[in-house]
């Protein structure tokens, strides 16, 4: 099925047609040609037909893995780039049991942004795509959570492990960490400085990893 | 000087000509506008256009206050929406001494935040903002920088107190503390929940307020 009509707005439906390995290629090499776009030049100054030209495709072949059209495309760079997110977080992310462990994982988190900067795919994950519609609300919701649960598992692994503060309740300690580094990708776009975002993880570290109170 | 092209461009260069009371009421008008049209539908979505129909100015006297266009006008509503911010914070930001004191004011922020949802000044302030242009980054700096220093002056005073944990570094703290509120809002811009900046707000404020370890 191939739309008539040129769409660029979102609707509510998401069809995604892939039937071989060719239109999976295709389709991949699209996601791919938009997210280098976004990293390059941000979501805003990306078009479709940048991306058409990048991926050397047409409009009718995107529109045919993308019916929807721009935001059905946002959607897909966004699961693509968290994707990539929690690869490079890995194996840290899985292994988060003693203090040399996360600091391991904070040091990632923080060497990354800060090489990327402005390109930082979280921040395109998450502060770009996020807000425009109710399915990316949903898309994001669904990604905070995934990442805040690898990171409470971490949590629960080092309270077992005795070396962190046993009363912490680990969802919400999660929560607050994964808002810290929000936060410190959100401060990077603003002003280019990686350093409230290490400022923000090592006052979470500290907290999490001090011994027993009271 | 009114400038002859139409430009929605910025320039490197901020001329801003208000010589009368009645110049800085229309500019005041025209910048009141904006942020009301920008809390209501986001920047990107917010014209020029749709700024002179609420305000009840031309286009012509939009430029003769605004002639550097779009991006010179962004950078009034955030210095407006920051003045806001900070005023929304009052008597608390700057009584930070105690625990109640510092708890006050981290209820304020996230029933405010609660409250506004997607419409957060705060959100407006630095997320869309902040990232368009050097001129747009300096000033978001500066709004980070000057709104660290009131919390870094709190974190001191509750310190003397003897109120907050002495062996941290003030202003580490403070950009830890800037940071999960920042982040708390991106992640309420993205899934519409409040419960994350809660979270991370009373991490830090557990951090800041632990007796003494060691």
């Amino acid at each position: 099925m191939r739309p008539k009509v040129f769409r660029e707005k979102c609707t509510s439906k998401y069809n995604l047609i892939v039937t071989t390995a060719k239109g999976t290629a295709t389709r991949h090499r699209i996601v791919e040609a938009a997210a280098a776009e976004i990293r390059e030049r941000g979501t805003l100054a990306t078009t479709l037909d940048d991306v058409c030209r990048r991926s050397g495709t047409g409009k009718s072949q995107m529109f045919h893995y993308f019916p929807e059209g721009r935001e059905q495309l946002l959607l897909a760079v966004t699961e693509l780039e968290a994707a990539r997110v929690f690869d490079d977080q890995q194996p840290y992310l899985n292994e988060l049991t003693s203090r040399a462990a996360w600091e391991a994982w904070r040091d990632v988190i923080v060497t990354d942004c800060r090489t990327r900067g402005l390109h930082c795919p979280l921040g395109v994950l998450i502060a770009d795509v996020g807000r425009y519609s109710p399915a990316a609300q949903a898309v994001t919701t669904q990604l905070i959570r995934r990442w805040q649960d690898s990171v409470r598992a971490g949590i629960e692994a080092t309270q077992s492990a005795g070396e962190a503060a046993p009363h912490l309740d680990p969802d919400r300690t999660a929560a607050a960490i994964v808002t810290a580094v929000q936060g410190g990708v959100s401060v990077l776009l603003s002003t280019g400085s990686a350093d409230h975002l290490e400022a923000a993880l090592n006052l979470c570290l500290d907290h999490l990893l001090s011994p027993a109170r009271e």
